[in-house]
Order: C-alpha cells, then structure tokens, then sequence
C-alpha cells in the first residue's frame, strides 16, 4: 500500500485533516454509551432498560431528524438572525463532495450530546413517547436555533460570543433543558415528602455510573480536542488551527483532574466522606467547566476552572434538590447546566485568559442568558402542551411498577434482586420510590 | 518534536494512510468487547463467564490460527478460483516491509469478528472444546476461503461481486455459521415444550447487552468508514478513496439509525410496546445491512436499508425460533445473517445507488448464495463431525448447573442472586432454563 | 474544508505526527476505564465503590501532581545520572509552543498508568488517604525518577537499557510498587486461616473484570504501537520511525494472544479446568510481557513470551498467595510485575530478536534490578511511614462492613444481594472476608 505520490500538497493536508476529524467525531458519538452508562447507574433497576432505550433512541430518532430538517433550520436561523446568508437549503442532501457529509456528521454528534443529555434529567417517570417527541423538537429546531445564532454565524456571533467547544452551546444547553424538562413533568413519587423533606433513591449501580463517567472523559478528549478540527490550514505554518492543540489538551486535562478533586474537598466538607458519585460528576463538571474556554484560558485558570466545576456541583446539586424541589435524578443540571454557563461567563473575566483572547465578559453574559431563556421557553413550551394532553407522564401504577415493564415488557435484571426482596427494608425504607414490582 | 522534513508527499501519504489503517483497526478490534457485552448480557447468569471466555478465546486462538494458517489458504483459495497468483506463501513471515504486517492486522481484526459471531448463537450448552475446535477451522479455512472468493481476487471478485466493508463476507457468514452451529448442537433444554410451544429465556442483564450494542456501534464506524483504507491515493488529487468517505459515513450513521426505529416499529406492531433488546438489536441489523453497500448507497437508501434491516430483525428472530425451531440465543441469524444477506443482495437494485454503481443483482445473489452454502457446508460438517464423536454438547446436569462452573470451575456473581433464590419463581417459573445451581 | 494548501512539507509531517500522538494518547487514557472495571469486578462487593473511587483520584490527583512537580523531578533525574541536561524547569508552564503540552499529556497517560495499577493490589482494607498521599509521592517523585533514569536520558540509557513502551518501566514499576504496598498493608481479614491455609475471595463480577480486560488490550494498542509516536520523520524517507510499526503492531497481538493461550494451558495443568479470570490475566500479563521489547523481537517470540507471561501469572500468583502470602488482590504482581521484568530481561536474549537488536542481557538485568530495587525502597519507606503513624488501614470493624460504607458512605448496589443474604452460606462460607453488611 505504499504508495508513489504526486499529489499537492493540499490535497495530502484535506485528508490529514478529515482522517482527524473521523476519529473525533467516533469518540464523540461513543459519548453515547457513556451517558448509557451513567445515567443506567443513576437509576434504580426497575427503570434502567427505559433509560437505555432513551439513549438508543435519542441518538437514532435525533439525528435522522437532524439531518433531514436541524440543519436546514440551523441555516435559517442564522440567516434570520444576521449571519450566514445564501445557505443552500437542500445542499445537505446532494453536496458538491461528499466529505460535506463528513463536517455534518461531526456537527451532528454534537448535536446529539445535548440532546441526550435531557433524559437524565426526567428518569423514572416520563412517558416514552413525550421524551422521543421532545428529542424531534430538540434535533429539529430548539438545538438548530442555538447553534444558528452561534457557529453558524448568527447574532451572538456577530457580537463575539465565545464558546470553543460547546461549553454552553452543547452542555449548558442540554443541562437547562433536562432542568426544565424535570420540572414540567414533576418528581418522582416518593422523592419529596408531604413536610417537603427530600428522600434520597439511589441509582442501582455505581459501577456502570463510574464506567459511564470514564467513557465520557474518553469521549471528551475527541469533543475538545478534537474542535481543534483541522491539524493542517492553508497558512503558511499549514499548523495554524494545530498550534493551540497542546493547549486544549492540557486544560481538559487539568479541568477534569481539578473537578474530580474539587468534588471530592466539597464532599468531605459536607458529609465527611467522598462520596463516589460526588467525585464521577465533579470530574465531568470539570470537564464541562472548560469545554467552553478550554483554548484560550492559562493552565492555572484550567485547574481554577475544574475546582469551581467540582465544588459547585456539590452544592448546586443539593440547591436544585431541595430548594428548587427539581427531581434532577442523573444531576445533569450542575453537571452540564451551571457548569456550562460558568464556563463560558467566567472566560470573560481576562485574567484567566491568554493575552489576546478579547473575550467580553458582557457579551458572555447575554450570550448565556439568551441560550439559557431560548432554551428554557422551547423546552417549557413542548413539555407544557405535552403536558396539557396528558402524555407527559405514566400512571402512578406503572411508574411504581417501573418503566421497565410497563413501556418496554422487559425485565433488565430478570435473575437478581428485586427491591422487596433483597434489599434492607428497614434500612433502606426512606429510599425506595414505592416500588412493588411485578412479581410479588 | 516539529520537523524540518525534506521527504516526499508520497512518503507522507503512507505515513498518513498506515496512521489511519491502525486507528480504524483498533476501533474494529474493540469490537470483541462489544461483542463479549452484547452476548453476556443476552445468557443466563450461570452461562456468563462462558461466554466471556469463548469471546477471548476467539481472538487469541483465531488470530494465531489467522496468521499461521489462514493467510495462505486465502491466497491459496484466490489462486485456485482464478484470481490472485504468484503470493508467496511465506511473505507473511518476512515480508519485504513490516507495514505488511499492518495491512495483515487490518484483514485479521475482520475475520475475528466473523468468527466471534458464532458464538453468540450456540450460548449455553456446547463444550468449550467444541466451539475452540470450530474456531480453528473457521480461522484456518472456512473465512479465509470465503475472502479468497472475493477481496483476496477469487471467483466472485472476478464476477464483480460487490461487499465493500463485508456485509456478506464477514457478518453474513458469521451469522449464517452461527445458525448452523446452533441447529447442529441443538437447543438449550426447556427452550421448546413438548407441545412444541417456545419458553422466552431472558438474558441477565440488559444493560451489559446495550453496553455492548453501544461499543460495537463505535468499532462499526471503523469497520464501515474504516474501509476507505487509504485517505491519500497516488492520483493527481491524492484523495481518491477518500472522496467517499462521507458517503460511507452519512449511510452508516442513517442505518444505523433507522434500524433502531425500523426494529421499534416492529416491536410496538408485534408487541404493543418498545422492547429494549429489539432496538438494540435493530440498531445492529441495520448497521449490517448497510455495510456491504455503504459507499454507493443513495442517502434516503441508507435510511430504506437501516429500516428493512430493523423490521426483519423482528420477525426473522420469531421464524427461526417458532418454525425453524433453532436457538439462536444472541439473535445473531437475524442481526447478521438475514440482514447481511439482504444488504448484499438489495445494492443489486440500482435504484437504491447512485449513478454508476453497476452491481449487477444476479452476481449478488450468485455471491450470497455461494457464500451462504459454504458456510453452511463447512460449519455442518465441523460440528457434525463433534457431534459423532460426542464432543459437542456438555451433559444435561453440567447445562443445568451452568457452564460457568462446570467449565470454567467459576461463579460470575459469587454475591448476587441466583434465580432459585431470589428470583420470583412463580413469575418466570416458565422462562428458567431448569437451572438448579450448585448451591441449593 | 478543503484547503489549498502551500504548507512545506515539515509543517504536514508535524501535523500528522501529532494527530497519531493526539489518538494513541486517548488510547491510553482510556485504559484508566479499563483498570477500573478490572479491578471493580475482581473486588467484593463492598468494596467497589472505594476501588472506582481510587481509580478516579490516581488520575485527577497524579496527573497534576506529574504536571506540577513530576516532570520537574524527572528531568532532574535524569541530569543528577548523567542525562539530560540544560532543562528549564519552568518551561513546563510556558513552552515555546503548546505542542509541548501534547508531548508532556503523552508522557503523563504513561505516568498514570503505573500509578492506576497498584490499587489493584491493596484493595478492601486500605485507608483512602493513604492510598491518595502514596499516588501523590509516586507521580511526584517515584516514578520520575524511573523515567529520569531512563527515557529522559539518566543512567540506565547511557547504558543501553532497552524498554520501548514501558514494559518496565510503568508496568513492571506498578506491579512491584503494588506487591511491596500489598506486603506492607497487610492481607485482608479472613484471608489467611491461622494453619497458614488460603480461603479464595472471589470478585464480585467477572463480567465488569472482563470487560475491564478488553479495554485495556484496546488502550494497549495506542500503548504499544503509539509509541512508535511519530508516523514522519525528518529522513529522507520520511517513515524511519514508523516502519517498525507493523512489527509493533503483530507482535503485540501474538503476544496477547498466546498470553491469554498459555493461562489457559496452565489452568487446565492446574485444575483442570479453564478459569476465566486466568485467561483475562493471562491476556493482559502477555501483553506486559511483549511490551518493553514489542519492536525488536521476531514474530515467533512474540508468541513465545505471550506463552510465558500466560504460564508464569498461574504459577506466580498462586506463589504470591501460598508462599510469600502476600494478598495480591487483583493480581497485579503476576500481570504487570512479573511479566514486565521477565519481558525486559528475555529480550536481552539474542535468538527473540531481528538482528542488530543490541540489546545486553548484563544491562537488561541490571535495569530492572535498579527499577525494582528503587520501586520496591520508596514504596516501602512510603507505606512504611504512613503504617508508622497508623494511617495505612482502616480498622477491622470498617473492613468487615466494607469500604464502600466507611470510606464514602455508599452502597454500590442498593438493590442488589448483600452476601448474607443471597449467596449461598455453606457453599461459601470459606469465601467471604466476614462481611457483615450494615444492614443486617
């Protein structure tokens, strides 16, 4: 296969660079299983195959839809809000090269992180068919229209909003809307009782949570890293696009290490132990923490960063709980939400950036309020008709019997333990979500 | 570690292309562990640790086997059909470049995974031996004469065969040996009553099976996009098998997709309801029936493939369980085999390809046909060949206590529940497999 | 994207190479998933949460403590043994270029991973803090000075010492570091009988262990064939550096291969049986055994050490266990240790390598003498300490009621058996470490 080649130049660097952006977009897509895996472990077992199907679901119903009708309106809305201009709406469908398909694909993987990262949010209770409608909505017009007025080349940014990788444009997003979402549709039964003091259900597998949280990070690399997207420009250096690389890999790094760490301090100062979840979202707390900023900020301000996104995860998790009353079941919301938005607002501040970086702190600012605001009325908006037509949620029946059976006639875990049978009634009482399971 | 590099684009070209090579090559043998979850997932919890060790011993036994044997009957099968000629059969011990050795990889990570296939067919009953012996053969001979035919330049390469990333080839004939074996080794007791009618036995852990579904999704953009080997070529643009790429990428992502939807349908037309394990499945139906067509496929037929390819999966699995009366207990016929056959067979119809594919539809099926009778030819005689030596079928009292132990002398969940003790007999008193473990 | 480029060459040759680092480096990370779920599977059940805990905090905790101090030490290292010389100690915050930082995030996967192995063998009794404070002391100073020593140019490369992806140098270093904390920590409660006699504690899932084991052979690609980092070189040819990767590339599957073989072999030579977990070792103790020597060595030896890194593990751990009755967890002595200093002594045996290897058996021996030898005294000295003040482990009533509880106030698997109440008593009675669950 060696191969005697009298190729230009450039034609050698457009395959450097899409072979690079192949591999990205797979690690991204892999980010599937990772939030498969977290959120399964999040929830109790009654309710993991519900959540596994969600996931599947999102990524195959959301990105066929994003593909015949999110881009297309991804165009418009930046087009409408003073960008872009001229998009060829059925381009997508006959491009010029095929490896337009290829830039699609990794815009797309994006776009379906965010997306699945609503499901977390709403474990346990929701009807299969509001979420998968909802992930129509999300693939087709409320995602499209944030990227539109962002990387497409709308308003905010024409103003100059900053966010390298999707620190809010993909997770803060994502984390508002599952928020959102969480609280159209309620908690749990049993999550809150009536003195409005808070039951706490664990998920039913830490390791599948923690295995989830690795796969993330894995994933992440390609996600931050890989928005580095072309190793090889046309400039002179040919490295343009590449130089700052190095950057983006020692920030995500030292994001993620000081979120996990971060998390693990919050925790011994709120309960005196490290608590194990505590320390898998304070690591991706961190990760979201620098996903908006993470080249252009100082290693210092990485580990800064990844401190603040471990810490607040503690205590905005435990805001969101018990005063918010938000049934938040995966913690998505201080994960990705306000991990996100702090993200990209504190790159506005200079001292944590690198001379040159020009970020305006207010132009952050209403960057994340206005994603924020577009977010939460679209999202409020779905849920709220679906919600008025009562297909939001199951019955109280079938959300105690679990989702499981009643949506999919599965049994995920048919050979072990069922909550009446094999856990400590006494001990753990105050932690079961009313769950009789079918077979008692 | 910059470089002032006074080398020649050519050079540069095979740096680029062996970088990308060994990155799709890694994806695709990370595939066994999708594979090993899937199957796991999919048996009882006392056949668990089998089935892991079978997945492992697959690749150690078979790509040995692959390396020693297989390579020289593939040249040898493509010689004697009319294709190939002048292989030195022993290059692969010293060939002339070790990047040889790289290519060699590329084509074993393939074969591996038609090999691991089988294995999730005949779960639960055949001796380790057995299935070890069947893998050698399949390894040594029965894959290799099959890429002999086609890649390698045999006989229906030369007819113009079409199977670009193995549809056929690799899926295909794993499934359709899968079916083989489990209908020569018989099935598992209590799976059929003697009216005849079917007892589900449902795997021990959905999860682990999504798990695996989710990695082998990730391996398949490898396997799939991975096949555009070269990114840079020695034509004038230098990126000649790379310009289809997106193509492969586009029609991979929407098969995959629609299977998931395509098997979701059919779940909810058959059953009411969303059933996990037939999305998961589906998903991977639709990835085989695209993979043979991938790179010509129109878009919208990458959609048609992934939802035929879902919908089958549904009722192929019901046919080969209630009328075949076969155990395929992984679904591999349906995920694999039916679907690779279909995705074969389907690129013959013009209108699902673009301009200028010229598949021929008659030389599909001649393929198909030639590849199927084979496989199921050579694998019927391996295992009838055990079958009357008594080798293939451990006892009665060694399937009901569990392979694990009786095999392996382990206990996958020495902690966990055993389905005598904790699972509710009276419920699944019909979906058990007789298993009375070893310590009740 | 596509680009006219007018780029030299040397500009395209530096993004390549660092598009390959960048990959193999995720690789490599992501064995930290691997690690985890090896170690999780190979625990109690009472104790997973703490091994994923730990798993997370050598990462987050060692990789700033390498960024911050290690790379410092390291270069000093290697200056004060006549190595090196002229390194700014700073540069490390400000480098020239950023690139720098990917060439240090390669070196710290590197770093972790010996780091991520020792947990492996103190599992179930140690303190958190003191496995954190021992993390911190290796990626600080420990390992360093190993690299120091060696790649960094110390004293052991002045003399020849030959170690291409570490098979030593990290995976021998952590299986010494880990049999000497084993050995200082002490054996688990119940563990030895007062007759000297061993009781078996199982793991509680072999499917998470592996799992766990085919993601590391997954990471071990980018680990061994990555370290031939760069694709491009500045010769003429431009592919100095990479043409050994296919010999990289096959031996390292053959010795993967014949590791998981030869465990097998022993096992049925042992009991008769073939142990899965032995196999899943057995894989992974043949890939250490390949991996200090992978680019030199025939194809035969490849099989040839993967024979003999499968074989010793089933001898060495049962050594391990009766004989110096050390409570080697999860194996790490006979997988990573052993293995490692037997692969980086029998390459200095002429007749495994290609010719004009020139490795010296004298300096290899010595080699790993000094790394033993220095791992095993600062490891000592480490634990010794913390033993001293009475930090090293938790106490017997915390042991019994598992880690999970005690150090993170967490129980894995809420919903799931405890082990008195769900496995089998009398089977297992010789099983358990006295687990009285806080339940109960």
């Amino acid at each position: 296969m060696t191969i005697p080649l009298q190729a230009d130049p450039g034609a050698i660097a457009t395959g450097v660079n899409y072979s690079w952006v192949l591999t990205v977009t797979f690690l991204i897509f892999f980010m599937h299983a990772g939030f498969a895996m977290l959120e399964a472990g999040q929830v109790r077992s009654k309710n993991v195959a519900n959540q596994l199907t969600k996931n599947m679901l999102t990524w195959s119903v959301g990105v066929i839809v994003f593909f015949l009708v999110g881009v297309a309106v991804e165009a418009i809305a930046a087009g409408v809000t003073g960008g872009g201009g001229g998009y060829d709406l059925t381009a997508i469908f006959s491009p010029a090269s095929t490896l337009a398909w290829v830039d699609w694909l990794f815009g797309a993987v994006f776009a379906m992180t965010a997306a699945t990262i609503v499901s977390g949010a709403v474990a346990g209770r929701m009807k299969l068919r509001a979420y998968v409608s909802y992930t129509v909505m999300l693939a087709a017009v409320i995602y499209p229209v944030v990227t539109g007025l962002t990387w497409a080349g709308g308003y905010l940014s024409a103003l100059g909003f900053a966010d390298f990788a999707g620190g809010m444009i993909v997770h803060g997003m994502g984390g508002i809307a599952g928020l959102t979402a969480a609280w159209v549709v309620g908690p749990r039964l049993d999550k809150y009782n009536d003195d409005g003091s808070v039951n706490v259900i664990p998920g039913h597998s830490i390791t599948f949570a923690v295995l989830g949280t690795l796969i993330l990070a894995f994933g992440w690399y390609g996600f931050n890293v890989g928005t580095a997207a072309s190793p090889l420009t046309g400039d002179a250096s040919g490295l343009a696009s590449f130089e700052y690389v190095g950057r983006v890999a020692l920030t995500t790094t030292l994001g993620m290490a000081a979120g996990a760490i971060g998390a693990s301090a919050a925790s011994i100062a709120k309960t005196g132990k490290v608590d194990t979840l505590f320390v898998a979202n304070g690591l991706l707390a961190g990760l979201v923490m620098v996903t908006a900023n993470t080249d252009i900020i100082t290693w210092w301000a990485g580990i800064v960063f990844g401190l603040i996104g471990g810490i607040q995860l503690v205590y905005v998790f435990g805001w969101v709980e018990k005063y918010l009353k938000i049934d938040d079941v995966c913690a998505v919301f201080p994960v990705h939400g306000s991990a996100g938005a702090l993200g990209a607002i504190l790159v506005g501040i200079p001292v944590f950036t690198v001379a040159g970086a020009g970020v305006s702190l207010t132009v952050q600012v209403i960057g994340v309020a206005l994603i924020a605001g577009w977010t939460i009325a679209a999202t409020a908006v779905v849920f709220g008709v679906l919600k008025a037509l009562g297909q939001i949620r199951v019955s109280a029946a079938h959300e105690i019997e679990g989702l499981d059976m009643s949506e999919h006639g599965v049994d995920t875990y048919p050979e072990f333990g069922r909550p009446e049978t094999v856990t400590d009634g006494g001990q753990f009482s105050a932690q079961t979500d009313g769950g009789i399971e079918e077979g008692s």
